[in-house]
């Protein structure tokens, strides 16, 4: 039993309380605060006279004071960062100053560029340690579930995992012919990147959406998938000892690549602003104001997601291959919570995370990956709290 | 010897307007009218000093009391309508209270609605007639010099034409990924309109771009095509007797179209405002803003059109084809007058149906499409004047 301080009142945050407010033997008190209170009371209307008791608060995440107040006037056991990646350093710096633990989904990122690197957050490893408190990084699907699955096959079926390829495919349909779940500049800027992998020793970076495959995914079918660069490779090729190559796959339609191309080529993913009769407007913007407001597609997404990790290695001499995966239902999902599968797939093992923290079983001070904590109570809580996993000793391996 | 008042001062009247100051043999003085004087007055500058001599006005198109104003004073004795199409019938109403002769490139239409009908301005024929004054309808390139070919291939070649194929390639390379020779809401009305084409005696209307070809240009090479209503269809199909079907096709790429067919998936080609931070405004007007300016694409436009007339027929009882085309490259074009090809090859007609009806070779009390008059010298003008034709007796044919 144990109070929990979610920051941030997004999409994965609703998720999240959602599920916090299911598992009221685990938070007997919930405090939501985001810069909105608004959204924040509504949320709390709308799931209050259960067992949890709600409270709302108003901050400005990037704020250290404001958060220190909020967090010392709450007392919180475990803070749970739902608010934006480049606010994470301010809730982690606020944390310390109360001795709070802290679980967060995504990786720290300056405000400015896209990086991909726990360089800023692993840093805090020392002042957690000193502070007694834990920090848990990256507790979503991925990076979160697919750190979980890495441990778990390593704990239970391999000697030496040599191959891991993270394999995240949306099949869902919102019948529109273009709109992205979530801000297009965040798509757009994932799409025209470069890729990046682990090779024997080494980061190994290819031209944005070079290689391509396609796979036959469980209740999706065939896609074409496109490899990528994603946070958690960086902390499983460090964490998974022996690890010789691992990899990460996005699937995404040619129907979506060649929008989200053309789109580019006219201007209209641009950040200039341009002058339109007098005012100064970014094309981004303007687009964005022009597409289906992502909000409006949960209620008509239909399908399915599967992610998982495929793994190759040895047990005991012998080379083996294993699938560990979840598949998900949008409108399963949206029946539940009000979002469908891609906030709903982060926000579950946000509060699984939050919970282990706050429970003691994942308590340890320092700052941490998800896979370097015993992977099977967070496999039980995933069975239990509405992301089931599935797996295959002999899956299709991607070529 | 005489004097002519060009009313427009766009790409095409830019072109008119060169052509007409080579040609000061036949135009001694010239005034040249539109909305914005500054525009008049910066060619009248860039060309004076030749043989014509330039006179600028203002004059509103949409009024006719300011256009009979105009006539009245500057006494031409041809008015070159190179205005909006939708004012094609104030400046007929303007000539014929002031008994001056008329030459247009474009039918009118209503200012709502694309209608590709001469409806409206053959319903002028009788009050032409009675005023002693001619009016040449569609003196471009297509409407224009495919009706001229018609009536040169019917005079000097075929005893019965049965088939006519109109064959509009554009083979010009801007570099652009993305852009539109002109205003795109006519691009695009164009490619999403019902195709409509002439055969044994009714109209078959087809869904916009469901007929495509391919056909190997000379000159340009290669190109896929597809079928689309024209304006010049319905008049020859009157005017050449004994005609069993009539096509009109015009090139686009596969490029051209999956871009506008994804800017239109996403609403940035709607007219229907949008709320943007408080604006309305309209998704189509800001993607003219944000895509190049046509006129930007001059001097950096490559390659050719060809356009031209296939005719199948009867000659002295045995079958027989033909085809006549002309073949006019950009960049010559723009060195010679600053303006590319699309512009050029309706420029240089509408410059000679001006010159003829106003020397008075086709002089003929009444309205008139081009087809109606002797091709003959009009052949002739297009080799002197820019747009030299060639023929071809074992043409391929279109599928």
């Amino acid at each position: 039993m144990g109070k929990i301080l979610v920051i941030g009142c997004g999409g994965v945050a609703g998720v999240a309380i959602h599920k916090i407010c299911q598992n009221s033997e685990a938070f007997s008190e919930l405090c939501i605060a985001s810069r909105t209170k608004a959204k924040c009371d509504a949320l709390a209307e709308k799931l209050g006279g259960g067992k949890t008791k709600i409270t709302t608060a108003q901050v400005d995440a990037d704020k250290v004071d404001e958060l220190i107040a909020l967090i010392s006037k709450e007392k919180p056991d475990v803070v749970l960062n739902l608010a934006l990646p480049y606010q994470d350093l301010h809730i982690m710096d606020a944390c310390l100053a109360t001795k709070t633990s802290y679980v967060d989904t995504a990786n720290y990122e300056p405000e400015d560029t896209a990086h991909f690197e726990y360089k800023w957050q692993w840093d805090y490893r020392e002042k957690f340690k000193e502070a007694g408190i834990t920090a848990l990084l990256g507790s979503g699907f991925d990076p979160g579930v697919t750190g979980v699955f890495s441990a778990y096959a390593m704990k239970h079926y391999f000697d030496e995992i040599h191959e891991i390829d993270i394999l995240d495919c949306n099949g869902g349909d919102h019948g529109y012919p273009f709109a992205t779940n979530f801000n297009p500049e965040i798509n757009i800027r994932e799409v025209t990147a470069k890729g990046m992998y682990w090779e024997t020793g080494r980061w190994i970076t290819t031209e944005p959406m070079e290689i391509k495959r396609e796979y036959d995914f469980k209740g999706v079918g065939l896609k074409e998938m496109y490899l990528l660069h994603h946070e958690e490779l960086e902390s499983l090729a460090l964490n998974i000892k022996g690890i010789k190559r691992i990899r990460f796959f996005m699937t995404f339609s040619q129907n979506y690549l060649t929008h989200l191309n053309c789109l580019e080529n006219v201007g209209m993913t641009s950040i200039e602003p341009i002058n339109y009769q007098g005012m100064e407007i970014i094309p981004l913007q303007f687009l964005k104001a022009v597409l289906p407001d992502p909000a409006s597609l949960g209620p008509r997404t239909k399908g399915k997601t599967n992610i998982g990790c495929i793994f190759k290695g040895i047990k005991d001499g012998r080379e083996k291959t294993y699938y560990l995966f979840n598949i998900c239902d949008h409108e399963e999902c949206y029946r539940e919570v009000g979002s469908q599968a891609i906030s709903y797939t982060t926000g579950v093992p946000a509060m699984i995370g939050a919970m282990l923290v706050m429970n003691g079983t994942w308590s340890k001070p320092g700052v941490y990956n998800v896979e370097e904590f015993d992977p099977d109570p967070f496999m039980e809580a995933l069975n239990k709290w509405g992301l089931p996993w599935e797996e295959d000793f002999q899956p299709a391996m991607v070529p």
